[in-house]
């Protein structure tokens, strides 16, 4: 756990700041990347969504849909907000990251207020093992597959994989496209809405576990935050319904550590060769 | 089926027109609404993936992810297609219908070019009766519930419900908040990308499965267009995951009449009250 003194890395790698002439700016973090330097889409659309409940009088992102123009570098970067329309529920928002080589996302924002209100139907939190019995793939980087690194994120996000979906990281694909993990922020950072929008695209590739190694850039990715999530680690499962012509779409179900459904997203990749 | 000298009643209502100025213009369809003459949103995105596809070297769409600002008036109305980068694989852009009103939707649109290039791995299509024993919704206007009006919607999109999931029409809601059913146009036009897109979004909303019959206007949809679908009947399922402080979710998968998943939705939308 951070002490109270100390920034969490997410908050520090996702911080939004205002400049004198009224701009927004972030760093993107080198650290958060997947390999070779590219930084992780989710990490990318929480700084879109501290920028987006920044110029909105709402203050949770409950709808992002985001397309993936190119790579952003690490370094300094600038945010666009131009306002959509807006009322008591919730306010539309159009937010563009660029870096020196110009947009990299454009992202549609809807953010609104969550409460507390109770579930009155959620998808039920699949079985697996407890965290404990998950297998980290920070701890085991050294049974990566041939030309897998551990990248940055899963050293910033402890990510547990669900024994039955890891197989691949021991030489075994089981051949469906379903990764399953506990995850939470290594320096113990509480989950929040905008770190479910980091989580909601930090597993592995679904591809991995058809044996398949390679990155899949993600082209358009939609994040929906359904509930704060409560303390603690929150399960992560991504499954691929169609995999064909070079592309593959992800779709992600994430619950808190109560059980409870908060986050969802699909995205639609180019498939690695 | 249309005869060939006869333009579909799907095709007149998603026409897309350039003006002598260069501009696109529509002329939105009253007849595809799905009550108290809202304009169906699928049905608004087809028109929007033909300004898309008009506009890009790419014959299909392949991503759509909108935001629903307001719903538009039936009527004239204007596209604006901002290209962003294009490439050999697949082009970006983002395109705005506005009516009199001003803008109503805007989209962020992702085009490519499909092939018939076969599936390597398939969510499979669940088990259903065949079609003929269907409960077609159009037939049934009678059995609607109190306050339910069949829309023009269904009128042109034969619509022939699972019986498993049909039970609310006849005033025993399952609980369950999924639907399905076999879709194909009325008029015999078959299936492609852009009808997809209406499909994706042409249910009535799962609460209707909870026995709550109100309206659920979309925020945001999200449609992933996988595979040129084969003549014939596509099977339509609509789940959703997660029913909390007034949003619902709702995920569609469309198979065509080989069984293949040839596209993919969800939405985020207020929440019947």
């Amino acid at each position: 756990m951070p002490q109270s003194d100390e920034t969490s890395a997410f908050d520090a790698a996702t911080a939004v700041h205002r400049t004198q002439d009224g701009s927004l700016r972030t760093e993107l973090d080198p650290g958060w990347e997947v390999g070779g330097g590219i930084l992780n889409g989710g990490y990318l659309l929480s700084v879109i969504g501290r920028a987006a409940v920044l110029e909105s009088p709402h203050a949770h992102p409950v709808a992002l849909s985001a397309s993936y123009l190119r790579a952003p570098s690490a370094g300094p970067a600038t945010l666009t907000v131009v306002p959509g329309p807006s009322g008591r529920t919730l306010a539309h928002s159009l937010v563009t990251l660029s870096d020196a080589g110009g947009p990299a996302l454009v992202v549609q924002a809807t953010t609104s207020t969550l409460t507390a209100a109770p579930s009155e139907y959620g998808h039920p939190m699949p079985d697996v093992q407890p965290v404990e019995e998950g297998f980290s793939i920070a701890e085991h980087r050294d049974l990566a597959p041939p030309g897998v690194q551990v990248p940055g994120l899963s050293l910033r996000v402890d990510t547990r994989l669900d024994v039955a979906t890891a197989g691949w990281a021991l030489g075994q694909p089981s051949g469906e496209p379903v990764l399953r993990a506990w995850m939470r922020f290594t320096d113990g950072r509480e989950p929040d809405p905008l770190a479910l929008l980091t989580f909601a695209d930090a597993l592995p590739p679904t591809s991995f576990a058809m044996g398949n190694f390679g990155w899949a850039p993600t082209v358009q990715l939609q994040v929906l935050v359904r509930a704060l999530p409560a303390p603690g680690w929150c399960l992560v499962e991504a499954r691929s319904s169609e995999l064909s012509g070079g592309w593959v779409d992800e779709d992600y179900r994430i619950w808190d550590s109560t059980g409870r459904l908060v986050a969802q997203s699909r995205q639609l990749a180019r498939a690695p060769r």
